[in-house]
């Protein structure tokens, strides 16, 4: 398990900030579901086999727990069982949950992640918003170059429905292999299809289906030339029509891809499903990604509710934002440090400590009582920027000595100069 | 388990927000210990009947661990093991703990804590910086009718130790019953006092101790006279004399009372130690708490070192600000609702959505696309304060209607009024 130390937390906050920030403009409301979920709600999203890869246990009354994986289900769970919340509903949250990985490159047992939610909407204009909050998020951290990659399960189910596959496990075979496209040759990618009990002319079909991959509205434009059908009455390709003309009006359409071998692995989704990378670096895996899962909510509760939603995890966002050197320095802890020299009454030296508190100036004093060396290590070693020392020689002349521990530079100074600087 | 809905979230988020402020104005550094405890560790502090008290369970490796019931034992954990850090060392967290506790009011089994704790001092000025950091933070959320109690742990032994009392479950036994007096009758105090083995005078004595409750430096002048006995050279008076300068110094003094009757439970506390109570109601238990505990670090790592610190419930100090009716009222989820009547192309719709939010003004839109009455119902139950109403008439002589939704009143203004009223 893992600490947060000060300056990754620093970086946290600033990064969860800015998220906040967006998830308010665009009228989401945070909450924070419980970490800790009944067992049976864990895996009715994802089926029995995620006690493999999470934390559960027995409580003392024997219930089977579990920790958060996500926090989607959550959030979920909620909505499956309130009838109070006027439609949509719009909900986020960011915070912490586990996995019971093995810790890698970029993935934790216990990570952050930020995540919007849109129940009771199955129109295309629900799926925009929350790909546009999830771009205006990572343009407000200040990341560029990243790509935003949509497709929709019900066109490749429809397109795989017309050679003839129809059967939910070759369905989810044939998804693992196409989600694998980016990552892998060009003859395994073949090899891997043929393995799945695809032959000739649909393996070749697959591919060309897969291999879409453009500006939206030319994906769409020349789908049925490329296919050699007429796709215009699919419901999965109106979708992606009207996703577009809603991307536009939000201002999001150049920021975006379709590319028709996204699926989002086996999962619970069943619509519009997409997925960002950074541009300097795939090897952190997706920086945000989501879909439709309009099934949800009925296993959670007394009614079905279209719902579509996107999360994004905190620390690979910070792994992006530091590569691209996007990341401000971490501050110091305080502004100023109050040190003393001399024969001094503590209440005396508390309290220039204390007058530049209030005055919203963020101070420290050596709690150890230490001589004057000592102290200035100290204040070095916290790299704090400026140093006030005072002994009685100073407290008779009413001054204090303002020492600038960048360039060393002393001078002396009333309170009242010392705040002007400080607050500057 | 609970969740934390958007009305609590709202109030969580501005209260955290001015706790933060403070602790950063005093220098505390900002961290997350993970959630996640090796059982041991957290039995380390408290014992092992700590485990009729917590969620701790086997994990698939067969560790034995416990999700955290305060923060006190993360940060201290890291502290003891590592040695690159300049003493003394300022951290602080705030984040959610679990008790396994009988619910109920003002106890949850998930609840939030904000903590703040010094390692590496040994002088009341580390206790007093601690103690002033609690002031500021409920002064910063507007707190205002409360009372800091402040006693020794060094004291109550010392005294107890001229009447022959030193055992440790004699002085347990004692600590237990003396934490009562403000709670229980006179009559009920003397017979616990009496079931713990006191006799007689000694139990007047205890009686005459506990009660000394007041401000700083009349409780320390008038103890001597009250107990008969010379304690100018006791530990405990000396170091709550330096207390009551630091505090002076701190600003802090008039906010403190010396109560001798305050021990903190059982604990592993051992020095000065202190409570905070709401005096609108002290049903909720103590709005922060804490104390030295220099032995704790010992246990975690290598090296000893002296350590003291405070911590308060968010939830409670909620609460207390709710009945003094200081909690600002929740904010609409939006500033600005977009609705549109009659035909017109959802771009054109999503187009001001969009320019309100790129100028920073919180707006949403209905993704159900139902008609105008819908729209405006929606707006209205999610209490949002403006709608912007745009049709094909309003496009084409490029206006828009600005509905006031308090007063109902509609106007008929260009984009750029728009804008100069919401952001106001």
């Amino acid at each position: 398990m893992r600490d947060v130390e000060p300056d990754e937390m620093s970086k946290r906050l600033w990064v969860q900030e800015r998220i906040l920030e967006v998830l308010r403009r665009y009228g989401f409301r945070l909450m924070d579901p419980t970490p800790i979920e009944n067992l049976k709600t864990l895996e009715a999203k994802s089926g029995p086999s995620i006690r493999k890869e999470i934390y559960w246990f027995k409580d003392k009354a024997g219930r089977s727990l579990g920790l958060r994986f996500d926090l989607t289900v959550g959030l979920t769970r909620l909505v499956a069982n309130r009838f109070d919340l006027p439609e949509p509903i719009k909900l986020c949250a960011i915070g912490g949950q586990w996995r019971y990985d093995e810790p890698q490159f970029a993935r934790y047992r216990y990570f952050y992640q930020w995540d919007a939610e849109i129940y009771g909407s199955a129109d295309p204009a629900a799926d925009g918003e929350v790909i546009a909050v999830a771009i205006d998020i990572l343009e407000n951290v200040g990341l560029r170059d990243f790509d935003v990659r949509i497709s929709n399960r019900r066109l490749i189910q429809q397109f795989l429905a017309t050679i003839g596959i129809k059967r939910q496990e070759k369905l989810e075979a044939i998804f693992r292999v196409v989600d694998k496209i980016r990552k892998v040759s060009d003859a395994q990618f073949l090899k891997e299809l043929k393995s799945t009990g695809l032959k000739g002319e649909a393996i070749e079909a697959v591919k060309r289906f897969a291999s879409q991959s453009g500006p939206p509205r030319k994906v769409l434009g020349s789908l049925g030339n490329t296919l050699g059908l007429d796709v215009s009455d699919w419901v999965g390709v109106k979708e992606l029509a009207r996703l577009a003309d809603v991307l536009e009006g939000l201002d999001k359409l150049e920021r975006c891809v379709y590319d028709l071998s996204i699926v989002r692995g086996i999962g619970y989704y069943d619509g519009i499903v997409f997925e960002a990378y950074d541009r300097l670096g795939e090897d952190i895996g997706s920086i945000f990604g989501g879909g439709r899962y309009d099934k949800l909510c009925g296993l959670y509760g007394k009614r079905d509710m279209p719902a579509t939603g996107v999360a994004g995890g905190i620390e690979r966002l910070i792994i992006s934002l530091e590569r691209a050197g996007l990341l401000p320095a971490s501050p110091p802890p305080v502004k100023v440090f109050v040190a003393y020299a001399g024969e001094l009454d503590v209440r005396e030296r508390l309290e220039i400590v204390s007058r530049l508190r209030a005055n919203g100036i963020s101070a420290d004093y050596d709690s150890k009582d230490r001589g004057l060396g000592k102290q200035l290590e100290y204040a070095d070693a916290n790299k704090i920027p400026y140093v006030v020392i005072v002994g009685p020689q100073e407290i008779s002349k009413k001054v204090v000595k303002l020492r600038n521990m960048r360039d060393r530079n002393e001078r002396e100074l009333s309170f009242d100069e010392v705040l002007s600087i400080l607050r500057t």
